[in-house]
């Protein structure tokens, strides 16, 4: 075994003694000797190989291989009809010279015809190309390269190769006499016996359509890492709420929840929080998800709770319940034109409902609500409609919703805990019924700000335990308090009109004049966010501090 | 009902004008006139109240609350045995300065007597702090105060009452004789008629735990967002390969293969990917995942792909499949030591496997291949155990693997392809073979520097499409490929010996000397890796950005 595996160099080496003058090269080719008979007979003067004698095309192929191909009929440790009875008359340096001559040659894409079994292409270049894994089955451009162009002098070019030669040689290698010794050729013998008689014609039918003067692939086109920027048409610019988009939105929903696929989540109960560094991430989560003020002044700029919106700590199925939102994602947002992680649908909770900035995405405190979301939905299959989820919408009324009723019912049922300035409450620093406008409230890019997710949260949750409102009260109640003054999008561009432009494909009234003679969100540039944290406090440590903490107690114990 | 939402400001506005002097309110609460007896008889000359008289504690509550209920006492909103009978004989000016009066007092803790149905506090803990929302129960806490304190006219102090009259004034609310025209009374009797009988009294038992003058929760204690580094003690540096920790991965893989609970999964076919932006970006996270050198200079530092490990794409069972990942994670990492997200495992491939840098977080790169690893999951429930998972390992010979019998295996077995260097093979820039080691193999923090790892994986797959190497074999040409130098880890502290001492956790030749005669490691520094790329570039584009794309067309179409 050990003579073949240094071949290559034998031959480079015995090429270069011209051991076999080039006279002699062609006479074998082109005429032959007394016991060889001339190459050309079957293989061609270039060897471009025929049909007719079952001939492979051998003009350009590794001269390692050729030789290593010719020792191997000499020795008997290949057979072929033909070559079997010619290779012993060829002595080491006439073999190393014509494999050198052929391999000189320049292959030439042939119209060989089609084999006695056809095949199918198509299912052939699938096998060339990705195998089939679950029989063990690699790709064959895995070792004869993407182009079937061939690979030293182990991995033979098949591109383009005869059709009912190819034929024999797997049909030889699938179902040999006895085991090669060769490991090289045992192992296409696996691959080769693993292939039907069926496959093994597809495989044949495929590589019959590859140029075999293609040679190897080489460069690779970097990838485009920038995500597309779609351009959107946005419509003239309205004076308007645009309720078309909110009874859009609810005609969606009710053909999500009509959808019979539909899965019903129940979150497991808070004593099944696993023990362990998962279980008090867990834990943390849960903390920062209801006492988001503890975050106050480093991601979080208002007066804000995740629990405010997604009440029972995000386990309420009418309030944007956050058990889903692990299985939903990556999933394309049409708010940020791109297919979001869970990590960024978090951060646009800080970045907009928390008027902050979001925490590093291996930060603690990102990994725990992450954690907890997770944790939440236990069970819940990856591929589940999970339903409800976001907030439960109302149809849009025939009788428009109305600002002035919307502050007779505010007054009447929200003032007593958000306030009649909308201010919500607070002891000192401790928030106790959270804002519903003013500069400490969600600002104009947090979902809340959308009439129809206002509405649907307002009807199925307001008053707190006691979520009695009909359906035009709760529309009326939305409008009134999204027609207030709240922090300015992030995403402003510079003036109100132009933010409006991109704010009037949804139902809201940014930029709209509200009854109160106030133009939404005419309040100017938003204002400084919460400086981020460094990202070597708020990440994940870095792997010398870790390796170093393992080490922390020294060597000695 | 307007009276009433007004009243808070009309008491400070009547105090202010003492409209009753002191002493007739002294007269009025220790002696009582001919029409109304003293309020001390039942409540205490402070107001602390008394079991016997089931009158409530009344000192130092709102006293735009106390002069509330004197009111609805007085015009029959609200009833009390003795208190409707009383009420109606004092003057508006009187309710105002008894309001102020009691308001004015100190609140003490009392030992009140058992109430007369016993209940169970720690069941009334979880009501009053977390209510019950699958029945549409709101926390106490959310209207009360999180020490029941009382918030503002409206929600009344309720921590350390008296337990009888708490227990008449539930009952009252949640059995009223008629609806209660007031909003926030309604809602209360709709959250007490939630309540079982048996509920309000857990409630009662908790609430008299509570001190009256604990007062509002003011001031977070802000979050700790710094992750825990534990100190790990290692032991003393040792001069051999710990197979102890190879053996202890076996057993343990082995305990959850045999858990009967394991989920068996089988990936979708590739024609299952959806059409739109989420199947266009699996798809591309798909191609990353087999060309990944697409990303070489970016953020590859070698000339690996994440398919050289995790062949067929991350979806052969045998080979690290990666389906399970977007299931197990978050997940506590020893490598690491704290709970890690689908983006930091990931980042970990990028910062070791493929020796460079990982991409933002939410670049496309980044999503593409969280969105190609959830696809593979298809299905799998979220609290699946899958297996296998990364390697199958097998267990430590007892006859200890051999370097030199490693090398026979390699040069017989796998330099065809990777090299008798294990250098792999390229064609121009085109990596075909990858390399196994040298400075463009993965480095030492890649998982398959562990022995168990690198055997597992070669016994189950290598050579590639004839995996029949003994266990014997794999684990010596694992120990061979392991025992050559690649690049340093990133968590390099700044000797070889010393990052040994870390290395020793896990069965690996790092810090020791090779049969070769090198120290394993000993190679300097880690080298530069490829500058990351600008979050502006390679991150989720800048919400104006994205503003402006949604508007690239003008605002006339």
């Amino acid at each position: 075994m050990i003579h073949r595996k240094i071949l290559p160099g034998l031959a480079l080496l015995l090429l270069s003694s011209a051991a076999v003058a080039e006279t002699d090269v062609t006479t074998l080719v082109t005429e032959g000797t007394d016991t060889v008979p001339a190459c050309a007979t079957c293989h061609g003067e270039t060897g471009l190989g025929s049909a007719d004698m079952s001939a492979p095309m051998i003009a350009g192929m590794d001269a390692g291989f050729l030789a290593g191909a010719l020792h191997g009929f000499a020795d008997g440790t290949r057979y072929g009809d033909t070559m079997s009875s010619i290779a012993p008359e060829l002595s080491a340096d006439e073999i190393t010279a014509l494999a050198a001559f052929f391999a000189g040659q320049k292959a030439e894409k042939q119209d060989w015809p089609a084999p006695e079994t056809p095949g199918d292409a198509v299912a052939g270049e699938a096998l060339f190309h990705g195998g089939d894994w679950s029989r063990e089955i690699p790709s064959c451009a895995s070792c004869h390269g993407q182009n079937g162009e061939g690979v030293g002098a182990v991995f033979p070019r098949i591109a383009g190769q005869e059709t009912a030669y190819v034929t024999l040689r797997l049909e030889q290698l699938a179902e040999p006499e006895q085991p090669s010794a060769d490991p090289d050729k045992a192992l296409m013998a696996a691959v080769a016996g693993k292939l039907t008689p069926e496959e093994r014609a597809n495989v044949v039918a495929y590589l019959v359509t590859l140029d075999p003067n293609a040679g190897p692939v080489t460069g690779y086109v970097p990838a485009d890492l920038v995500w597309a920027m779609p351009e959107m048409k946005s419509g003239a610019l309205k004076d308007e709420i645009n309720w078309d988009a909110a009874q859009t939105a609810y005609e969606k929903q009710q053909k999500r929840l009509a959808n019979p696929a539909v899965y019903t989540h129940t979150p497991p109960s808070l004593d099944k929080i696993p023990e362990g560094p998962e279980g008090d991430l867990i834990r943390f989560g849960r903390d920062i998800f209801i006492n988001t003020q503890k975050l106050r002044g480093t991601y979080v700029g208002n007066d804000m709770s995740c629990t405010n919106c997604h009440l029972d700590a995000g386990a309420k199925a009418t309030a944007a319940p956050i058990w889903a939102t692990p299985v939903d994602f990556p999933q394309y947002r049409s708010k940020n034109l791109h297919v979001n992680t869970v990590y960024e649908r978090l951060a646009g909770c800080f970045t907009y409902s928390m008027d902050g900035t979001p925490p590093a995405p291996n930060s603690k405190v990102m990994v725990a609500l992450e954690s907890y979301m997770k944790w939440l939905g236990t069970g819940i299959p990856s591929d589940a409609i999970v339903e409800p989820r976001g907030y439960i919408y109302l149809p849009v009324p025939e009788e428009k919703p109305d600002y002035t009723r919307g502050a007779t019912v505010y007054a009447e049922r929200c003032a007593t805990c958000h306030g009649t300035d909308g201010l919500g409450r607070k002891e000192g620093d401790h928030v106790i019924f959270p804002p519903l406008w003013g500069p400490k409230s969600f600002n104009w890019g947090a979902g809340m700000h959308d009439l129809e997710k206002a509405a649907g949260f307002i009807k199925h949750n307001m008053p707190l335990g006691n979520a009695d409102l009909s359906d035009a009260e709760a529309w009326d109640v939305a409008l009134y308090i999204d027609s207030q003054q709240r922090p300015q999008d992030p995403r402003w561009l510079g003036s109100v009109e132009d933010t409006r432009r991109f704010f009037q494909r949804g139902s809201n009234t940014y930029g709209l004049t509200s009854p109160s003679g106030e133009v939404m969100g005419d309040i100017g540039a938003p204002l400084a966010k919460p400086a981020p944290i460094p990202a070597s406090e708020s990440a994940a440590p870095k792997p010398t501090d870790l390796a170093k903490a393992q080490m922390a107690k020294g060597s000695s114990n």
